[in-house]
């Protein structure tokens, strides 16, 4: 099967969708071609609410200006807000990192816990959980207080407060550990190394689930709230002319 | 007090604003102006999930645009996205008509129901009530059916449309409806005297309680997920380029 | 508009009802008259089931035995039983206390604690929280270990022992604080100044949130569970004997 | 073992609390002796929010006043409020029959329905099922529109309506029936017979539960919410100046 | 009344067996005969998931291999899987030690914790609190690290360790404690003697509440969920064959 | 990738395994050899709870029986218990069918909903949906009337119930359907065909997520509930004599 995976950053660091992709295309089965995605406006990191509602934004618009084919979308912002939003703009599946990080944790573990960047992350990452149901199987969500500007910057620093956040988490209940950011992607194995339970990264995580939904070939439901609407056409404004000519493809609007 | 509260539409409709301004200014004491604020680009109504997330982002920018003083915003989008985002965005309270109505229903009666517009609605509005942790006091959600563009259109149908989905609701168990539509603002004393129980229009709700935090001299916490980040004024691309220039006044950034 | 609330103390203290009366008073707009009303019996502080249990009824019995007009009812007790109640005995809109504050730090805030005087009372407020759908929003209800009667005999102490639990409150993960006590009115400035983070007073907030309902020309629901009942006529013994004679205005009985 | 229960009657109505003591004396071990009790003053029947306020206060008023030695009270008012309370005031065991009537029948069943008397009473039984934990095992809660004074009116018209409620909890999900009136003790066995399934009489129940915790010889907790307090004994005001003289027995007031 | 109570060991070890029986025997009435039951294969001790399934099945065979008469069974087995199976496989009332030492504590505090064996029962304990509608009125479970095979080795050693550990649990909010293996029966009294607090043993608890069932007449419901199934009756393999020749009673198969 | 799954039937029904079996490979990747386990003992079909709480056991018992090596389990019964049991028996990843329809239900759409076999398996399926955390996102579980022996009698009959039960679930608020039972596994597409909306057979979603996990290379924790123990090697009995050897691997007991 040859199938084709966008993997869309949710902020506009260029050299973030290409780690992400990179991980994303290590993570995938032969035949899979991962596409990193870079939103063309937004913000340089999303790490608060404000950022993330302009990234959803920012997001959805990027998927809509594609005008080449794609099996699947995976959402490589943790936390981010916009899931519900792809769902109903395009007909392919969509997986969201933050769920398949969860819900990977689920069938490794009996509670996991959320490592991340920055204390302002926390916050719209337990919303994220709340919305999908996975609250009362998380047991904490920790910053490990390393911005994702710094993420690269020393990777062995990263890597010891992930450890040491990581630490903290097991401490709170969890027998799983979940990366709490994109940015994160390729850590989970020297965690595991250092850990000693399963650490789940949900770039891979989302790259072998958005495959699987494929192969099983179902798309998303276009009864109920992800139904498309017609109305998406009646827009004002530029930044956004993109969402008009969306092609919702052979989903028919309501 | 002489108070000035921003109410924010979340469509580009100029027309709704000024229904949804003159409406939250019916509802203010003397001495508050109410400013209809309409996003410079975004749906022309916001009926669903792809819609909602995009005006999030357009009513933060349509905020973060103005040059003007303002005591408080209003965001009178029932069910949008958005709130906490304009929460880190502006230190002035914020009051969503989604909040103030279900808080002004708990006020008032034991559990209460939400009669809004059209189906495609419902699952956002019941996300927006369990993040704001109103799940459990609201009865159901139900829609009227009818579309944001036809409320205007004949009044008298959208009244009998709203008559009867509220006995529905009442039916579920309600003994209070809230109006779930900005665009419903001033049919509340009409169906209080079809049905014979209290009905909540969110915008007025709303600026009474804007009236209200700003009268108490409270603002947002800048402590926790609503503290303004410097990290804010890092953008890339024109059309949120607004929000590199908020000005979020004496709150410190983290 | 010319208003007048009734602000019901929960206990015998008649100083206490001057101090609420002047909180209150102070907090509310020009032309509403806020009337202190002592429970003619009950407990001298309330702070514990039994006294909350006592002073339900008591309270009812004080605004049952009142001639004059009023146009709504604050209940200045926090955490303490019987709103339900008094919706169910007046038509005009009741806003308890713990309600308002609770409302009001959702507005300013994502999660808010309380801070209450001493241990006893935790389990009752965390029962108010939970019967208004609010448990999910609140981090934590702590004890500052200031008995009620010692709130005034040293303010200095008081605002300093409120400091520190606010402090531990803040720890638990609230960027709110509420006043967990109607005798803490006017204690929230000063807090505020210390903590750096918004603090609610339930009496102030309550009369506003009372000031916007009558504003709005909202009545507690007769339909449903506050719906008058005529059998609240048939009663034995004199104590209570003033709810026979409630008159619950143009609300007819179901 | 020979043990004295008081099963306190939640209203005046002295007719009834005969036929709650026989009923429950009926249900007892040999050896126990059920003593009914009626409040001196409050509602000829409780069937509201206002009259189960009231009640709360009434019921530990009468049991405040006792002179004679008694092994547990049995609080014989079907969803009404007060158990903390009573709770606090004496050391014995207090069995509500709303929690018997819950925790028995979910040792017989999966999900229980409560079947009550009148509509005025729903929200109450279902905030008494929240507070104890109980709203997941509840599949819903009916009432038969037989008013608590109409039950022995007509005894075989009661139980019509009671089998004609009960089948339609049964439809919500329910595999065990709870009888939501103390009126309704001893019809348990008739409707057994009409519908097939367990039917749980909380009178009854709760009898045999005080018991049971008697022979254990447990009491309530002194230390956390019920712990006793000396505060207890400033009261103003006669009607429940019984309060003053509680005698908490063995436990120390904190 | 004369009655005969089975109280199902869920390990193999015979000693453990009597020593269960013993403490049942102790807490019954006088009438009452407790059998204890051993399950004839099975683990030694069941401290995970693992042995809580095995056990599951193991003690179901035992039953359903019964040739006697007996009135109720007892499950000793504290977090111990299989309840809901063992309520359709027998008429008569069923009842487990950790719903009965859960409702108990819940008729003496207002939130009771668990001190248990060994940290690999934590979860299970969890799960089965969560099923049964009680998790709300846990603060916590935490293990004395005393496993099961050493609790008779050193009992003051197993009494000191379960004091440290009551002491913690009381300090997450417990008023009231649960002894949380089946194994610890009869050592409730002395740790209220040194706690302070209600010491709840589910093994006595769920005799006295077994006895009230039988002396109410109540069967476990032959409607819904735990409906007797004749397809029980088809198996495949010896271990399990006893289940083949289960009678269930009066109670007819759906 | 060559990677060998088991795909462990609920029941005794070896035409019924290789039907699971001939299922999984349909659905999975080329390289995946999907292995049929039957039980050597336990119920002909697993329909309620006796029959699951047997097969938790026998199923357990196959699987520690293997001698042949596996990368993965697929526990192929709908609802039924054991998941944690197998998770903490051997180290490699286990997927429940109900998990993994339940969550690619989650990817699919906004609510789901299950039309499981017959009435008494649903509240087996609720608890089991409860302990994963997915009963908020489910919106009912409704049985076809199709008992497992009758599903392949007829399958355009039973094709005909699903449908009908489909819509019925749909009206309760489901966007996607969950196929309640391993025997419905390759009806999906027909369902799908029928109702427009997205259909998830478990078996083909566990066989996907297994490999995906084996595939990011990621095993059950062995810290936590699921942690090997030393003492499943204690048993009595030579039915689960089996689970005396089983081999946790690289996972050291605690």
């Amino acid at each position: 099967m040859t199938v084709r995976i966008l993997a869309v950053n949710c902020n506009t660091d260029a050299a973030m969708t290409t780690a992400i992709a990179t991980a994303g295309q290590a993570a995938a089965s032969a035949g899979t071609t991962v596409v990193g995605v870079t939103p063309a406006w937004g913000p340089a990191s999303a790490e608060g609410y404000v950022e993330s509602f302009v990234t959803a934004a920012a997001v959805m618009d990027a998927v809509a200006r594609r005008t080449d084919a794609f099996d699947a979308v995976v959402m490589a912002g943790f936390g981010e807000h916009g899931r519900e939003g792809m769902r109903q703009l395009v007909p392919q599946p969509v997986v969201d990192i933050t769920e398949a990080a969860a819900f990977a944790a689920c069938l490794l573990g009996h509670r996991f816990g959320v490592v991340t960047t920055v204390g302002s992350t926390v916050a719209g990452i337990r919303d994220s959980l709340m919305t999908m149901g996975m609250s009362a199987r998380c047991s904490s969500v920790r910053a490990a207080d390393v911005p994702i500007s710094a993420i690269d910057a020393d990777v062995a620093r990263t890597a010891d407060a992930l450890e040491e956040t990581g630490r903290a988490v097991m401490v709170d209940g969890a027998d799983v550990l979940v990366l709490g950011c994109a940015g994160f992607a390729g850590l989970d194995a020297e965690l595991e190394r250092r850990l000693g339970v399963p650490v789940v990264d949900g770039v891979a995580a989302a790259v072998r689930f958005a495959e699987s939904l494929i192969a099983l070939g179902k798309r998303t439901s276009a009864h109920g709230p992800y139904a498309p609407r017609a109305a998406h056409k009646r827009w004002t404004g530029a930044p956004l002319g993109s969402l008009m000519s969306s092609d919702s493809g052979e989903r028919t609007p309501e």
